[in-house]
């Protein structure tokens, strides 16, 4: 491949790659989940929220693919794959209440920013700059401002009454 | 008229056509008095919701109304023929609590739902084929996913505490 | 209100606005009830004009029932409602011709429009510059335009021999 | 053919849809004549109108010759194999007066919308549920919409005097 | 639910819709799959038409699980649950050869639409129309016109000497 | 100046531009003045056609005038001086019946066309492709078209009944 | 006329307002002469800002013309009439330098903007909020923010070196 | 500078628009703080309205800022020059409940309103009719709709149980 | 006709127009046919490729219709009279191969440039300028471009091996 | 915070990032101070130029802004905050020159960019990826391209003789 | 080739095509060069101006080359080769003062539209009615078009006091 | 320069950048060659996919040079000094095959990346970080992605059989 890394970086990259694609559709699929099960007096601005998390991670997805293709190696995609790979705990499939939701959401994504700050520091290491790159201003910056938007509704607040 | 339809036909389909215009045109005017009067903590997200709905019966009045004129009848408009023909209940003229302007729309919608499923198997048996299609490809499923968003409002659902 | 307008003023202006509410209401019937049964050589012009001064009362609807919940009252919105309120006469619910239809479109934007007239200069008197605003620069501005574009269509000309 | 239809449902179905496929040409083509060859008052209104329904059918065209290759036939498209297979009658090359057009382009609705109730209904008892729904959703909602715009033209009006 | 469907006819078409909103997710998986590892001359063409394809049935999904939503059911979206539910064969996880692709695809399709036309059939039974305007307009006219457009590929053809 | 032209040719083309320029300039306004001022039943078509074909005329002056700048000329602006050059006859200032606006129009784009053609011929003998290439392209084949477009508006021809 | 003002009003009113056109028109024909035949190194800023305000006055042109039909008067249009009503000064055929093309300008506004300011005043007491309304809010708004942008390039100041 | 206002009048006006110029900037970056800050199950609708509300502020800033240059004056724009000359309290530098958010934003659009009627009278007694345009067009009238948003959030009312 | 061309130079030229214009709907079916028809491994580029390319002589068809009603005469348009006129040689009603396909469209685009090259000559010895900077313009230029890209695909070629 | 980064880190970095939004939101507001106040003969490009660099400042302040609620701080707003913290020298109320404008917000820029080196060093060393990935991609590199527009407008040229 | 040109017109014409493809883009090169080069305090109309021309001789190369392609040549693009074919003067690598820079560009320009006038007429006298179209409508007038533009920013002009 | 860098990092990093930009000329080049010369049966495919790459480094070409003015350097821009600086090997002015042509891409894809991975690490090393940030996220990122494009046309597959 002529892209100016040695095998076993890519190697090494790809594999890692590929099971953060796993997390990532995991969460993903968690979104959209939540964008369709929802309810409450909120509903309407949650099923907006979750469906605009959704498109992003989707988004990842592909970039993430996308490297692991240009590194040489084959994302995975299907579903029976994603269950395998993710190292992200399996929720219920029924409907959970909002609280139970986002508190999933945000676990998710801990687990994701754990391992990106950590991977981006080996591909660093690594000399794959592009890797790096990546995971830091996409799939970092982007988890992270969802836990922002998505934290936001657990706090405890008044609506009405003020002080 | 030359689009092949039997004047009995056509005559039986307008007739009932105007009673479903002039119920959609109390749905819509519903929504839009919600739209302007709803109040609360999620006054924004339900402005914004009542009006995407308002704009989908404005719709829905069009498609209907040029059904009518398409099988040779003559579509109502005007609001003194609404409220003498319309089948849903009237409305109080002041403000309503948010659980009891859902409840109405909701109440709405069913009357209207029933309507259209019965209308639509008497249009396909008079051979109306083109009337049966508007009733179920655009008034029944438009109507069938405004009861999912407005009736998710109603859920009963904790915000903040997670169980 | 904070809003730096006393209540007499807002009850007052309230009370007057949804009278032109209901007014507006119904000359926007009109043009839609005019857009589905004008017939004729001219039908498609008139049918696309009709509807786009349709949109136009629609949004000056908007308008003014936003400034009636601005002010602290509460709009008006369902046919029954505006079938009571409307001082403009009761129109037949069947075809018209184009002359008539015309016609009575005129008449409606001349009632209206002498209204607002009255009605802007007794807000500036109240103090209340924006509804003054609002019934000059909005309601007063689109009705009369609308008279041109729709009064030209009555003047006797001949359409093929020059003189 | 991983379509689910027998092969004699998809023979008869697509030597049928060429013979529709050949009068929508044919509508399509008296509806761009139309556009040229107007003349009179309302020369830039039909101009305009006649052009868009030529979209419409030429839209049309395209998703009937489409069905006909997913069921596996071949799609006529050449104006000999048109002239030879279309059922319309066939118009003089010259101008016509304006209500002459409009029969004839009234005409030609009539026979498709004949022969797309009988075909739909024979779709459907062959289990060719989206030839059936191709044919009312697209096919015969369109011509029904457009004898309506067309035909309004040829009601005898007054256009200045008021009764 | 006030949408005038008996609870036992929204069981039934619920679970259903379920099973195919699976098999959904996994065609809409193994087109995501093909846009990232297919590999050869054309490249380039079948890349952009694998994700034209993902892209509608990304949407068919959400259309599904909203119906799903629509009817009181809850829609699965999680891989683990989608790989068990899904009745359509796993794939590898390596990349195959163009003609395995395709034809692993149309394997796929065929499956969906054997279903929906039996399942349409037997929602029309029940007298739920939405679900069955939704599996014919939606589901199946999309996944016919996606038969047409991949197999087209596998067609033997000289592509420069002429016969 | 750097265009490979010689100041004789320059001068020449310029000042004959300018008389275009003139021209163009008055058949411009009288476009506006009858979108202004038409009349009577087909009002609104005629309206809407007027303001194109004035809003193709201002295209023509800025390019008209681009051109003479290009060779090195001053392009006339202002109304007193469009009023001295323009060889068009000047029309009233009142209100005047279709046929009279049209036949007026016929007459001034006759005169406009009729000195293209010399004009054009003229700029090719002297080698001035450009100017050539403008009058031609530009002037002549948009006031080509106008002419057909409002010609056609005078056409004796029956709206209603059928030969 | 169903307007609500009566016929003396709307002479008086009329007759000005076709003077403050030929007023406009004759500043946007300053802006399309400056457009054109500006120089210097400043050349390209100049004849961006000099067209964007040509296309700003060409609009105010249309409203009002506009207000003098729908107040029953006959609006002026070809250049010959321009030229005999404006009062603005007539500017020489040929090229200026910058200062002199912005000091012209700024002329020119500054009597419109008198004007304006006594007409705007003067159809308040006529009770003609219509016009008091175009004018201050389009008229004269307008030219004021044109008068800022253009003379700010007549004030004297270093580009280089600072104090 | 000529724009037909006494340059007395033009240093009375700048002065009292440059504090309006600071209460209006004031309560831009109230808006953006609270966009910021803002948090609880209402988060994601909040977010949104109040950079919504935070955009028209900036577009009343520049509309105010550049009447201050139309008349000669220099408008302020730092936030040392905003913090002195506003006369909006100061609020705290740290995050605050919603009602407190809200109650702080309704204050100062009430202090903004109550100055814009009492100025816009001034501006017209002095003849600057301009300015009492934009105050009342612009400021007065975008104030007074974003007291209606925001102030609706306060009402007390149950999301869930109908009465 | 106010055109400035003699009779006999339009009766010469509409003639021979018309043939062009059953020459080019002639070949723009036959990219709608191979449109729809074509298979192979390179189906869907070269289905989008017809399909531009159709859509490029579907224009081309226009403009010269267009210019035959300028010209006074009277265009053809329905396939009867097409398959009379055209000079291009009948093509089969079924599926070729892509070779046979690209080599009668290459045959197609031949005839065409011949006589387009001929006419063009002939056209501006009448005089007809505007003819003639249409078919040079319009016409040629555009059937040399698709020469080009359809004649590129025959062209013999290894596409993976290097040499 | 579920961000996977330590407390210290997490305030040490919100700290300093609340520095730098309050120069920001400087460098901003001279932006637009600049915007308001240039004259002279180049006016209208270099107030173009600075309404662009101010938005993408605003752009950055927000950026800035969620990137510290992000990580659990506070981020400041309102004027009277913005001078406290700000490091940027204050500037005079009143209009400068242009070169005094201009080496104005050099210095600006200056201040900011040896900060943000050093600040981007420092947010690596303490592993918050995204904090310096922010830094570098968004504040570091706008900053760096608004030096080079700026400051090309110093640099001394003759603008018309040529050497 | 099926285009209607003899060989030896192709071969003579591809030629000389080539070496104007060469000057083409080596004046694109220029106002790239200078886009990035100017200086001084009209930099950022000129930055912008010099890059829209860029833009304009981009579409000009590709262009000339698909007339190369057309004509059965090949199209030169590496910039050895350029550099081997131009037969414009080669620049300096270095920064050069405003007026030098537009001298270059105006030489260039004179080059090329010497050129083009020369062999458009040979294009002519060769029955290449294509290239001439191509060599008058999109290369001489886009090139004379830019000589006015740049040629204005050299003319000797005061820009701030009046004569 | 005001931008925090030390003159000898600055000359050290643009002269390395004017190399780079060479290369990403030449690369650039190569691509427009290709567009224009490829051919064989996935001539269109190819023909948009090295374009779309063109206009990838084109927009690359733009970012290195404003990188390079940014720092004080002088970018290269005519074609005779990127013929000197580029590394790239000279390729032949003819058509060549699609292996070759794909191979030699590949070829100046290597030999840029490894440039580029060895140039980021010594821009970081010199604390110029945004250029490491410009390398690694715009040029390294964008050339990874061409080549895992380009060289999957080149895997050996079959098209139609499967194993």
């Amino acid at each position: 491949l002529p892209i100016g890394l040695e095998e076993e970086v890519r190697l090494e990259v790809t594999k890692r790659l590929n099971l953060l694609l796993a997390d990532t559709a995991t969460i993903r699929d968690l979104y959209k989940k939540s964008h369709w099960q929802v309810a409450g007096p909120t509903f309407y601005q949650l099923h907006l929220l979750f469906d605009k998390h959704y498109e992003q991670q989707a988004e990842l997805i592909d970039t993430i693919a996308e490297r692991i293709q240009i590194l040489g190696g084959v994302a995975v995609a299907l579903s029976a794959d994603i269950a395998e790979l993710t190292r992200l705990e399996r929720a219920p499939r029924d409907r959970e209440e909002v609280p139970v939701i986002i508190t999933r959401l945000l676990d998710a994504h801990h687990s994701i920013l754990k391992e990106v700050h950590d991977f981006a520091k080996k591909a660093a290491d690594l000399g794959d700059d592009g890797t790096n790159d990546m995971l830091v201003s996409d799939v970092l910056r982007t988890n992270e401002l969802q836990v922002w938007f998505v934290s936001e509704h657990l706090v405890e607040m008044p609506l009405i009454r003020a002080k």
